[in-house]
């Protein structure tokens, strides 16, 4: 975690990024929803990242409750399983995998997802609880609720 | 940028990270999306980011082509304004606010996102092209391209 960095800021995709915002973090995850991984050395394998990095990141997930550990039954180790918490950033990871495959992956699609119980492709939608349109970035405006603009107002002044 | 730091993924969501995974990235995007933001003053200002960081940033944005640059009107300075390949990261932003709306932010929803037609709520939703069903992350599988499986492994035995 990235501890308060982002003191003045009261938005949630703010906050989000202060538990997963950091490298590896979003891989780590990646690798646990979809590749089922959740040994401390699959995960090292797998992304080569350093063994200090990424025993601070797991132990940093268990704090703030996106993974929890439990026994692991061939070893002497734990295992690292997502949470409830862990399992909802799933649509970030596709959010970011379908941008990647639009705009940054010259090699094309190298994962799909698929429902379990049916086999179908799943994609993300922003769609529009008022009239069921799914708009286009440039019709999505955001609204901040007066009492936070007040409070971040404070939180820089203060900072 | 972060350069070609997973070098051994071909993954999407890895890429996209190397574009927009550092930290503050999310965040000037955000702000230049849902704000309207285009002057540097104005990132810095609401940000409280260092101005080496955030030039740094802004013409690694400029170079991946997620900002263009344009003359400002009003000052010497430029301007810079999201392409169609920013914009088209808001389901990245929506989906951590919606995450840290429910799990990081404990003082409720600063900011909701709006349909500009009809001023609904907009909103993320994972949806099966087969059945059509909006499944839970628990029942979404990721299924790698074999080729990619491939590539991958060659690629992590050289680094």
């Amino acid at each position: 975690m990235l501890g308060r960095l982002y003191a003045n800021e009261v938005c949630s995709a703010a906050r989000t990024l202060e538990i997963v915002g950091e490298r590896w973090s979003l891989l780590i995850i990646r690798n646990a929803m979809f590749f089922g991984m959740t040994r401390f050395t699959d995960f090292q394998r797998d992304l080569g990242v350093a063994t200090n990095i990424l025993a601070k990141r797991l132990s940093e997930f268990v704090a703030a409750g996106v993974f929890e550990t439990r026994p692991d039954a061939r070893s002497a180790h734990v295992e690292y399983v997502l949470t409830q918490k862990g399992r909802e950033l799933q649509p970030v990871i596709i959010a970011l995998t379908e941008w990647g495959d639009r705009w940054a992956n010259p090699d094309g699609k190298p994962i799909t997802f698929e429902h379990a119980d049916c086999g179908g492709h799943v994609g993300l939608k922003a769609e529009c609880k008022g009239c069921s349109d799914c708009p286009s970035p440039i019709d999505v405006t955001a609204r901040a609720d007066p009492r936070f603009i007040q409070l971040r107002e404070q939180r820089r002044q203060r900072h």
